[in-house]
């Protein structure tokens, strides 16, 4: 599958940076979360309905990430959002952090549907992997 | 004085909740940080700029904050930030987080203007507060 | 009520600051939650229990804090926490952050016992409330 | 080389999990950077004053991560930090975060060496390397 790319922007606040002067390396996995939530809300999804209602929750299960160039404070970065593949009960996600040109960031990350009450792995559903697979 | 209110939209992400399944109470204090930059910026201050060309910071001094609501998981919540005051080294925020017409948090914060390299008070530089007093 | 003074450890570390080379102000928020925590550990009582199998939070409702001096990277603070006032349904925490003999943050915060099912207000529960009568 | 592994003991709090109940996938890096700091903090190496005095950085350039089981509210953690490799201006680390024999996340995180304020690539610091090799 090939979607297209979704992006989002997110401007680097103070909680973002850490005393080397740049953004903590860990936040950009908030950064990342961000964008994929936007994304599956541009698409109808909505993860709070999904929490509460269904109970289901998409889990990082594993993640690959290279920090090329770091972010500053008040930077206005561009992150974006791939479905790379769609698996029975994973999503792959491959994304980018970008100020202007410059890609900062970039990651591969894997996603596990799971049901929230049982930890358990759950088939992705129906209506996600059919906008998903439409090209998102 | 007496400025106009500055809103910003937020969306709550995983990032931001806990496990009783609302906003942790200290991620308020990240939204309202947001607000005050965001306010800052539509008046021509970069807080980047201000930190590595000026080593200016506005440190908070003191807050007080009173939680009446809890949000949720994906909520679009609008973050207020309204002037109060205009010290000489000082500014103080009255500050509201809302959800359509609930306010689900009120926060009163003082900000200090400090020097990066030397943590000692400075006087607000005369064109943020001329900007500030202008009525925001 | 007065209870004795429960003290807890914390280091700064690099995600605790930010780009002011300080620690971000609404992290101090998470150090006196693990105070809090631990003081309620060292009484017998597990938070993670309690919100799994009897559906019980402690939510802040309110909070005072001072900033008189900031932290710094790689610091080791005193998270203090003691128990002010008990009420039907509210604990009242006087709370310090120092480094050495220097008070650094000072707060007070006015918690809910909250049914995570339902965020209402509960009473505390009598184990909980006895033990802290004793005088922590 | 073959470092030996540091332990370093976590709790999981409020601030650390979120709406699915388990810790945020993002925080395991705090978790590991504290760990990490924390060894060189036992070999005698402070990273406050590495910063202040010496402009010098560890900044982390890749990482892998893998989530195996999540780590729930108050749970009580052992996070390591074993160097597995030192370069001449990095240095990798192989981390677990565990929960009692349970490995619940595994990571190999490559760190380089920073000057603060050109934010370019120095040689780790000999006196560093020498500790790093003996065997941590």
């Amino acid at each position: 599958m090939n979607s297209k790319n979704f992006t989002w922007p997110v401007r680097v606040y103070y909680q973002h940076t850490d005393a080397g002067g740049v953004v903590y390396h860990g936040n950009y996995f908030d950064f990342m979360e961000c964008a994929r939530t936007e994304l599956l809300q541009s698409l109808g999804f909505d993860l709070g309905h999904l929490a509460r209602r269904q109970h289901l929750l998409f889990m990082v299960h594993s993640a690959q990430i290279a920090y090329h160039k770091p972010a500053r404070l008040n930077d206005m970065l561009a992150v974006s959002a791939r479905v790379a593949r769609v698996g029975r009960a994973r999503l792959v996600f491959m994304q980018t952090v970008k100020r202007g040109e410059e890609t900062l960031v970039s990651a591969e990350l894997t996603l596990a549907c799971v049901d929230a009450r049982t930890q358990k792995a759950v088939g992705v559903p129906e209506a996600i992997r059919r906008k998903l697979e439409e090209g998102t």
